[in-house]
């Protein structure tokens, strides 16, 4: 799969693959401000936890530059600081948002009197490196996956936790992708994923472009193709990981669970630490994006649904603990109970 | 809701509102032959068990009438004989196609001698009494339905079992219209479902037509709203209920089933007694239609999955009686265990 998230030094902008228009046209989005990449989150021009991380850090160092122009120092801070709350809150359930800005933050607040010059090549230097570490973790996160699925294997996965999902090459995607760079012979059923179709639209595009082979199903068709017993595994990404091991995930995710639990078919989430959101006990307490009601109303410029009948658009639900098999990370598996394993992974880390 | 399937005696014709272009357009499909009816029901034009087996039974009379010219006794029967085997084969999963021309014909072969003039007499007027009966049928499902309805509910629905889906009133929707009657203050959430859109598109625009509120979910949020708390019955159809009490109903019926059990909401099959098929002991036996692949591929006239990609289309599932609250017939409630009391329901049928 292509790059998709690409910072161009020529331009000095953030270029984003366009992930509205796909698979029907490939158009670039270029972001030159906070703003623009707060219009690409809101809007879903790119979408997917970790590359919402990704597309922050570089959004903040646009931030940076964007202030520049403020000669007094004071000035320029209090702006910024007021940009990247605002790109804080494009996004309300990806942890992976605030996790990024917050990063970046903690690199400016070491020396609070750097200079706007230098924090621009700070950031935009750390911007780059996170994004390079997104795509390292994923392959990691790919190569302990693939290891626990059978030779030949039927993969389902919801929504797309692909390279367009991440800095590239994917979560629940990485691991088919190392799955079939290591010799294993496996295919994909990728649920269509209603309202914005990513399962449909963009895990389909990019599995074809790299020669996957992939089908794609009504979201509603899972708990048949579970109970039919054509289902290997079922592998998802997640977009904020409690520290119980609730998952919160796109829409549909729970009921994929609940039909993979009854008929007994393992249940895989892959995501990178930077995902478990340990300041939040339990899924319970992560906020559930509500989006706007014409996304399920309309589609293709077409009105499916009746004038003056309202819907509901929840974009993200919760997975208790106790569905998952194992949350794949990039320090291997972690099995539950996932309180411990989680705390294990961390107190691990550095 | 107006009629929408009516038998035109000055154009000898029968009239079916187009269901694949609701809500945008109120357009009239005309069928004059048998081929017409099979046209109907392949292409969706009509669907729902229910308004199936009314259409075959219209279709009976156009098939008679369409041979009338072969004046050999022996050649219009042969002729008939044929193009009714055909449309029996026009949709598989729903029984009560058979069922309709199994007693059309058993008219016939009360007397088998019957002229072409008389049986076309003899079958309009069954066809009528079919439909009128169907109608009937639905009102007292609907009242058995209501009466175990909260005084205020919310009614999770799936797919269209409603007016649209049989001779009129309908079945799940009989039961909510029949709440309504009954003074309740019911609403309804419609799983749009994918992918020809039955809850977003009908279920939706005959609710809305009727003045009862209803908002509109895609079919991957059912598990979430179960898990919130939201609803307080799931009412669905049934394109064929097995003697044993499994349901065939519109895939992503079982995976509404799972999330109703684990959140402990009442999960209520209404169907007319002519969807049990007694001569099958099982879902197991059920042939699932699979539909074409581009139902999934595209939506209102625009490719949705990349070229190249295939998808899977099954158009019904089957949910295990385990998880049924009750079967709401024009006979009352049906409770487990249902081999038993639907064993009872038909030995009291004369």
């Amino acid at each position: 799969m292509k790059r998709h998230i690409r910072f161009s030094d020529d331009e000095n902008a953030l270029l984003l693959l366009d992930q509205r228009f796909l698979p029907l046209q490939e158009k670039w989005f270029v972001c030159r401000t906070v703003e623009d990449v707060i219009t690409a989150l809101k809007e879903m021009v790119v979408r997917g936890a970790p590359a919402i991380g990704v597309c922050a850090a570089y959004g903040c160092f646009l931030g940076a530059r964007q202030v520049a122009e403020l000669t007094s120092n004071g000035d320029w801070r209090v702006e910024l600081d007021r940009l990247l709350e605002r790109l804080e809150d494009a996004r309300p359930t990806a942890v992976n948002l605030r996790w990024a800005i917050r990063r970046m933050r903690a690199a400016q607040e070491a020396d609070p009197e750097m200079a706007n010059e230098e924090l621009q090549w700070v950031w935009l230097k750390m911007a780059k490196d996170i994004h390079a570490e997104d795509i390292r973790i994923n392959k990691l996160i790919g190569g302990h996956g693939a290891a626990v699925l059978p030779e030949t294997a039927t993969v389902m996965t919801h929504c797309n936790a692909g390279a367009l999902a991440t800095g590239g090459y994917g979560t629940a995607l990485g691991v088919v992708r190392a799955g079939v760079g290591q010799g294993k012979t496996i295919r994909v059923i990728a649920n269509e994923t209603r309202p914005f179709l990513q399962g449909a639209r963009l895990t389909a595009f990019e599995l074809a472009w790299d020669d996957i082979p992939v089908q794609v199903a009504c979201d509603n068709a899972a708990a048949l193709l579970l109970a039919q017993g054509k289902i290997d595994a079922v592998v998802v990404g997640a977009d904020r990981i409690a520290a119980n091991g609730d998952i919160a995930n796109k829409i549909g995710t729970y009921g994929v669970a609940l039909a993979a639990r009854e008929h007994g078919v393992p249940f895989y989430v892959a995501a990178p630490l930077s995902t478990i959101d340990r300041e939040c006990p339990s899924g319970a307490q992560i906020p559930i994006e509500e989006r706007p009601q014409q996304e399920v109303a309309r589609y293709g410029g077409q009105q499916i649904v009746p004038e003056g009948v309202s819907t509901l658009n929840f974009a993200f639900d919760i997975t208790p603990a106790s569905f998952v098999t194992g949350i794949v990370t990039e320090r291997g598996i972690l099995n539950p109970p996932f309180a411990q394993s989680i705390a294990d992974a961390f107190s691990s880390t550095v």
